[in-house]
């Protein structure tokens, strides 16, 4: 965009391509309703006011108009899909800003897994804002398939491809001055970093915030939020399909603090995505539990553009980006169009028609992740002792329970037992042929037979695979690595439901609603086979999360999360 | 500052310098007030809440300690001193970061008198945020001692002289993409850039918006200034020495739109800043017009460090610097000590004895910086016709009126009249010692007889002296050029008080109450020879500022502002 060409719009010497009429102008900084005009030129915002010439103008007949939603914390590759398709996902939703930390296809294919995931939002209609990764891998207990130290993340803000540095997971590293970390931060030290410390308090929040890092999505008490906002961090109030903290923390808000408070998903499936939405959700969540609409726009809005310095959109005003939402109610907040740099993109629910999402191809590193030493993969578990170490899988959390139960020998193997919901698990290193492979035991999958297999597993993303036994168990993972990365569900030799992920194990190259279809068929597949879990598969993805206490299993074995080593299966 | 040793002291692992216990924290992102302690170390905060051992301790009994204010906006070279004077001037009063836009002596000296401000600044316990002057010249119908270009800002950029842009005044040439405005703003595109544009509204408005100007502080009424803070520019409510714009303004600020509100005193001599203070002085008197404290004090603290992105300060948190205003009583807002940089500077509003203002020595392009080809310097204005027109000033404004009157004429020259209040009035280069001079004729100074000269002349800071006979201005500008610029008050030949101002014409190198005496002393001096003006120096200042209407004189002739152009002395 030429400045001088917007300049000529803006004083009303040329027409602008784009004028909406009668709109009511949703203004978040002066917090009012503004009756006006909104001049529109190369995809910016050229003036407000009455009495600007256009090319193309739209009466909005009193239509609110809101700056496009931002998402200020989120992984793509949670949704299963490209970015293409994420955007088709998320732009109906009003969308057009999303604040993206690839992890996960970084602990899959490194530096080049993030160059892949900016270079494949390019040209998007969405606004991707890619955070660099912070922690790959997550601990060295586990084999992922790459390792990001600073002077790799410092190259990737040379580039140009990272924007500030995303969740700091590794709290007690920065808590404690650990040398790697500190080298992190220290490339990032005049660009945004963002937290991630649950349950954080006193001094060694103080810590924390200290070494620089500027926001929380972690938060899921008032009490804790409130602390931490006190402290200074931006509060990133998080609507994941497994972390649901929307209405837990809205009593955190008031008209005091909310200029410190941001929206995020973090972790969304495709089918929550399509049926419940995205930062809308939020936002309408956030007016019905009695928020004003603008307070509640601001933390999906300027909020986080001021967080992230990205004071090009956030709010409707002239030189910044033309990306709009329309509604009829700011109280029911139900979005009927979207624009994003100055185009209509989406109405009604869905993409437009002519919106083009262009997709990159898929390199190597990203297109072929999944390299299994199948030779040396062995499910046999000899009973080395009668009572075991058993991860107890909850409902709806990422921590887990040690729970010491019997084994049931069977040839002098430990088996699956499913009447006890015994099942076996196993998570083997996909990305380095290793060999390497964790064997052990988990409740609360409740398979009365098959198995499920995959290789969405946080956050090294190995394959891994949960089953009532052997056969099945083989089955699953096979099919996972024929279709280069996935989801199955076998009963026996058949596979009962597959969902290829071949872009590093973690996305579909599909369209959002065909994935979200496949993933219906799977969970059916998995309740099918027993499994009372409305979500097995992502249930299963964390159950190999070394860093959420209290038991966990990776390719190096079974991980005492709070004493932080790796401890036998049989306990005697 | 190592961060380790930060990162120790936060945990409690080692010992603070400092502990305040028994604070009351204003807490600028919650909006609360904690009873809680600070442990300060290297001059930062490291960690809030009790549990801190510090070499050092101080109870204090329950006052409130709010962060140290910032001044968004402020010449330092309107103090009449030196940076070093100017912190003894404003410390005290609780201003611990001052933004600062050393466009006067821009003027003078060019780029090495803008870094000479910032060499000049070091070391202070004042924090000085220099902004590149945007507008030097001011206009062609000047001459000045120096041009900044978009190459030398630029290079003060990269040189880490400056901060950002500062106010843009010439917003015509912005508003029309002027090539060389257009280059000086891309030159900065990534940072900060002050606004300046009075009375702007409308389509021009937005095309100012558009072009990346981010703030403004030239508003005088509340509609001006929420069409403004609409727009998106930050608001920096003004209380200078000669625009007032505070108790005006206040009405403005609603708990929707204050985040985006600042405090700023872009021009206070000497004996403002002693007697009624600072920023401090804006806090209180916004407190007593019913604002709520701690909304006060945001204007002051987080809103000024969030618009120019100065995260490390504006707020009392971890890893912030620990700068802080400490008060008995929020509601009269009267500072009892100050912090800098974790360090007690002042108290009870004086600058402790044992705090440090290291001064650099001053330049030859500094301190020589008065250069008048005397030779060519000529007081007669040889009579071309009968009616005239002269300079209308008004007390406290700086606008003037183009008033048509007939002149005195004696031995065929037109001569000052002092029973029509009609003064001589002659601007003279004293920057290239060219020999250009302007003369003209003036009214509203009100001299019966004497002359008033002075170096301190908005914006070229060229000799200007108004005076009701010739001998007086002769003996005046000669007073004021003997102390290598300054402001002298003569009346005949006597020399009736004179304020040295020998760094770059502008400054004084003596104490900040010393310079307060002699220019009270100049003000008694003209008031003695008839001048009714509760300051003729700061009038006289801006009666030779082309930008500002009606009716100016610089070096170059008298300028019709709204026609931009010279125009003649004579009408007829």
């Amino acid at each position: 965009m030429q400045l001088d060409a917007l300049l000529a719009v803006a004083r009303g010497d040329e027409p602008a391509d784009l004028v909406l009429r009668n709109a009511r102008l949703v203004n978040v900084f002066s917090g009012a309703i503004e009756e006006t005009e909104i001049a529109v030129f190369a995809g910016r915002v050229a003036g407000i006011g009455a009495g600007y010439q256009a090319a193309h103008s739209i009466d909005l007949r009193g239509a609110f108009v809101a700056p496009g939603l931002i998402d200020a914390h989120v992984h793509i590759e949670s949704s299963l899909c490209m970015p293409a398709q994420f955007a088709r996902g998320v732009l109906p939703h009003g969308v057009t800003t999303a604040v993206v930390d690839p992890h996960e296809i970084a602990n899959v294919a490194g530096a080049a897994g993030v160059g892949f995931m900016a270079a494949a939002s390019r040209g998007l209609p969405l606004e991707v804002v890619v955070m660099a990764p912070s922690c790959v891998p997550a601990t060295h207990m586990e084999t992922n398939g790459a390792r990001l130290d600073a002077a790799e993340l410092r190259d990737l803000l040379d580039e140009g491809v990272v924007h500030g540095l995303a969740e700091v997971m590794n709290f007690p590293g920065v808590i404690n001055g650990s040398r790697d970390v500190l080298d992190k931060l220290a490339a990032f030290a005049e660009r945004k970093q963002d937290g991630h410390a649950p349950g954080l308090t006193g001094k060694p929040l103080n810590a924390y915030v200290a070494a620089g890092i500027g926001s929380e999505h972690e938060c899921t008490t008032v009490a804790e939020a409130a602390e931490k906002l006190a402290r200074g961090l931006y509060i990133l109030i998080r609507q994941a399909t497994n972390a649901q903290n929307l209405r837990p923390l809205l009593p955190l808000v008031n008209a005091s603090n909310n200029r410190r408070i941001c929206f995020c998903t973090d972790d969304r499936i495709p089918g929550d995505i399509l049926d419940e939405g995205s930062i809308d959700f939020m936002v309408r969540t956030a007016i019905a539990h009695g928020i004003d609409p603008i307070t509640a726009l601001r933390m999906a809005t300027l909020n986080p553009a001021e967080w992230f310095g990205l004071h090009d959109r956030g709010a409707i005003a002239p030189g910044r980006r033309a990306d709009f939402v329309i509604c009829d109610d700011l109280q029911d907040f139900h979005v009927r169009q979207v624009y994003a740099g100055g185009r209509l993109v989406a109405a009604d629910g869905l993409l437009l028609p002519a919106v083009e999402l262009p997709a990159p191809a898929i390199p190597p590193q990203v297109g072929s992740s999944v390299n299994v030493a199948w030779d040396r993969v062995d499910f046999r578990v000899p009973a080395h002792g009668r009572r075991m170490r058993v991860i107890g899988a909850l409902e709806n959390q990422l921590v887990t329970e040690e729970r010491l139960l019997d084994a049931l020998v069977v040839d002098g193997a430990a088996v699956a037992d499913p009447k006890r919901d015994l099942l076996k698990m196993a998570v083997i290193d996909r990305h380095t042929a290793s060999g390497s492979q964790g064997l052990g035991f988990i409740q609360g999958f409740g398979l009365q037979r098959g198995a499920l297999a995959g290789t969405v597993a946080h956050d090294h993303h190995n394959l891994v695979v949960i089953g009532a036994d052997d056969a099945s168990m083989w089955a699953a993972a096979r099919a996972v690595a024929d279709m280069r990365g996935g989801i199955a569900v076998a009963d026996g030799d058949a596979v009962r439901a597959r969902l290829p992920l071949p872009v590093a194990g973690l996305m579909s190259d599909r369209p959002i609603d065909e994935v979200r279809r496949a993933y219906d068929a799977l969970i059916a597949a998995a309740a099918h086979l027993g499994s009372p879990l409305h979500d097995p598969f992502m249930a299963m993805s964390f159950m190999a999360l070394e860093v959420i206490p209290k038991l966990k299993l990776t390719d190096q074995g079974l991980v005492d999360v709070e004493q932080f080593k790796i401890v036998d299966l049989f306990v005697g």
